[in-house]
């Protein structure tokens, strides 16, 4: 049996232990099919006596985890500390410099520095595996840099967060309000204290900013995306949508046009019984649109302990194995400058819901004021507010606040005069 | 730039002229992100001056593929002429034993020669990559080889068949018969003039041969698959299942059992609103549950040039990267015997549609029979048949004949006696 792979693991929160659960469980098939066995050898993080999921008397500690990324004894340094700055950044770096392969689940500093990582990665002739940071279980790394390099790709999307597909699955379900929504997103342990990163909509793009590079051959962009988040979504929407035959989702998008590439992150309409639609709860689901493959989906769990561990584990036998991969399918020399296309000129159809006064003429009025803005209506529906209005007796509510809800057909006309763009405005599919 | 890797390919039908036609339009883009251009130098078929859907003019023609196969001039062979023995099974011998990479889309002849073929290639040191024979444009077989080899896999199964997707869709849409669907699928091309193999379940069989063999490290064992097509399915069978809130879709399943591994192909009841029952068409749809990543699912086209092409596009470049991978992701030495679940040891929730006499006691009358057999049903429903009866006017129907349909329930006891088995059996998944 040739000479075990030797990895430095540094971050022993959910995901690291997870890792030392799963190689606990399955050393032996590993070293099978990995044709050599593969050991921890050193861990480091934050607090060494912190209770965990896993034990570590059996790996030397490190406290630093820049010493441990350089650590003679290892191989391969595994990151699984997350954050974009700082001591996961400098220790991917040390690691590199090092001649170490790195696993890493984290997206923040790929889509921030992946670019530049990979570049060290490749003068150093090491590898840079990150399937754990997209879409946690869901082998989509893999498959875009490998699987589908025979296509041009012209779109990949999905749901890439599964806090909020969580949130919108109870708002859905249970005709929760966002609040209630979330915070027992938080009570569940599917939501952070802080969750601004997630349902702000900004873990989504720094997953989306990995797929754009890996399916258009560009550099990531993270910068320039545009990123809207769910934080204002009702109920009254998830009710409208569902009334219209949708589902709300927050999705990630990058697709080609006319006018380069464009990247979005925002809650969108999606049509009921198609997969993204029925996509539930904490799963996670990327769609790839390639022109020989045609359409391709993979779907499954986007987060947890178990199914990221899983992810690193892929990355650490190819790794055993051998095979080293450019971290962007390709030189990053030939990796081609991000060609920005801008949401303004993002055509589609929208959906807008204003809760008005319940009065003669008001949407005649709205649809005026549409008409005078060159924005034609593909519907325009009145619902009477479900959600209790205070001093508003349910019997009486005919001159109360009504919701006003428009689909505008797909593609707006160009307009001339200045654009003035709703408040809430959110994108279909 | 390093040398470039040159393929001979065998078999110009759909497929073939699909990979010449991805190579046509990707050769810049593939030698980009393969790191050296990919060129098919020589070529063979079994009639030169067919028409074809793609130019052949530039390439050397060989007229015996087993000479094409063992072509000094050549790195790697590419096998898409189909079949189990003959030609095509002695062109991938003779390549293997040339020390070329082979590349196929052949189910057939890998499910009954895989492992051979794989010690083969193992004992030359070469490739013998075959991801298009499994699922089209789908990277099933990449994904399961690499990213989810941490994992212990305790099922796979899915729709591995378009044209029996196909033919159940159309029959469910359009309310067709089987034979009409059947011959609308042979019009558009979805099925061959003898169908049997499609329809009999056997290519779903030779798929879920190998996903077995990947998903548990046995040998592959396609003569134990249990195999039912979907000949004996009626209008009648499609409608019941959608009154009890199911679609009838055609399963390929692995699954570990306490018995051993259970191999099937059958129809099954699937519950509707599920990513499975909304896989509609031509599609295809594979689900793997592991211990770690949980449930994955992958699907997309399964069939078709272009799909196809990509899948063994995909193949290609892993080659010219370099990237040599066990067939069946471990040495065929370590792949264990497979060991056999008898389907009779099979515990599931039956279907089973009785066409009866519409006369008092007759439900009495079956509902006993089976308490003497020991089956416990779940439900009895008598369904009056929608299809014309000759003779039987439609107002006088509560003598004719009418469905009774039942579902037992899912673990059935123990028989002691002989067991007597229902002509028409349909599991639920």
């Amino acid at each position: 049996m040739p000479n075990s792979l030797k990895l430095g693991l540094a971050g022993l929160g959910t995901v690291g232990a997870g890792v030392l659960r799963l190689l606990d469980a399955h050393a032996g098939q590993i070293a099978a099919r990995a044709g050599r066995p593969v050991q921890v050898v050193a861990v480091s993080a934050r607090d060494r006596s912190k209770k965990r999921d896993a034990v570590i008397d059996n790996y030397r500690w490190v406290d630093d985890p820049i010493a441990l990324a350089q650590d003679p004894e290892i191989d391969a340094f595994v990151e699984l500390m997350g954050g974009e700055e700082g001591i996961p950044k400098e220790s991917v770096e040390a690691a590199l410099k090092a001649g170490k392969h790195v696993v890493t689940a984290n997206k923040a500093l790929l889509a921030h520095h992946g670019v530049a990582l990979a570049k060290l990665a490749e003068e150093n002739d090491v590898a840079l595996n990150f399937e754990a940071a997209v879409a946690g279980g869901i082998p989509i790394v893999k498959v875009m840099r490998e699987s589908l390099q025979g296509n041009a790709i012209s779109r990949v999307y999905g749901i890439l967060n599964g806090t909020c597909n969580y949130i919108l699955t109870l708002m859905q379900e249970e005709g929760a309000t966002f609040d209630d929504a979330l915070k027992e997103a938080q009570e569940k342990g599917y939501a952070e204290a802080d969750p601004t990163f997630d349902i702000g909509g900004f873990d989504t793009a720094h997953k989306l900013a990995l797929l754009t590079s890996l399916a258009f051959g560009v550099e990531t962009a993270f910068e320039d995306i545009y990123v809207e988040g769910i934080q204002r979504i009702a109920a009254a929407d998830i009710e409208a949508a569902d009334r219209l035959g949708y589902r709300l989702k927050l999705l990630g998008v990058a697709a080609a046009t006319e006018h380069g590439i464009e990247q979005r992150v925002h809650p969108a309409m999606v049509a009921k019984h198609t997969p993204v639609a029925e996509t539930f709860g904490a799963q996670n689901c990327v769609l790839i649109d390639g022109d020989f493959v045609e359409d391709v989906m993979l779907s499954g769990q986007g987060a947890g302990a178990g199914p990221t561990a899983s992810a690193v584990m892929g990355d650490i036998i190819e790794l055993a194995r051998g095979h080293i991969f450019a971290p962007f399918a390709t030189k990053t020399a030939d990796l081609k400058p991000y060609p920005k296309a801008e949401m303004g000129g993002h055509a589609g159809s929208y959906y807008l819901r204003l809760t008005v006064r319940d009065q003669t003429g008001v949407i005649a009025g709205i649809a005026t004021r549409m008409a005078e803005q060159d924005i034609s209506l593909e519907s325009i529906v009145q619902h009477r507010q479900r959600t209790d209005i205070p001093g508003v007796d349910e019997d009486e509510v005919h001159t109360g606040p009504v919701d006003v809800v428009m689909i505008t057909h797909e593609r707006p006309k160009r307009r001339s005069k200045k654009r003035s763009r709703p408040s809430r405005v959110t994108d279909m599919l």
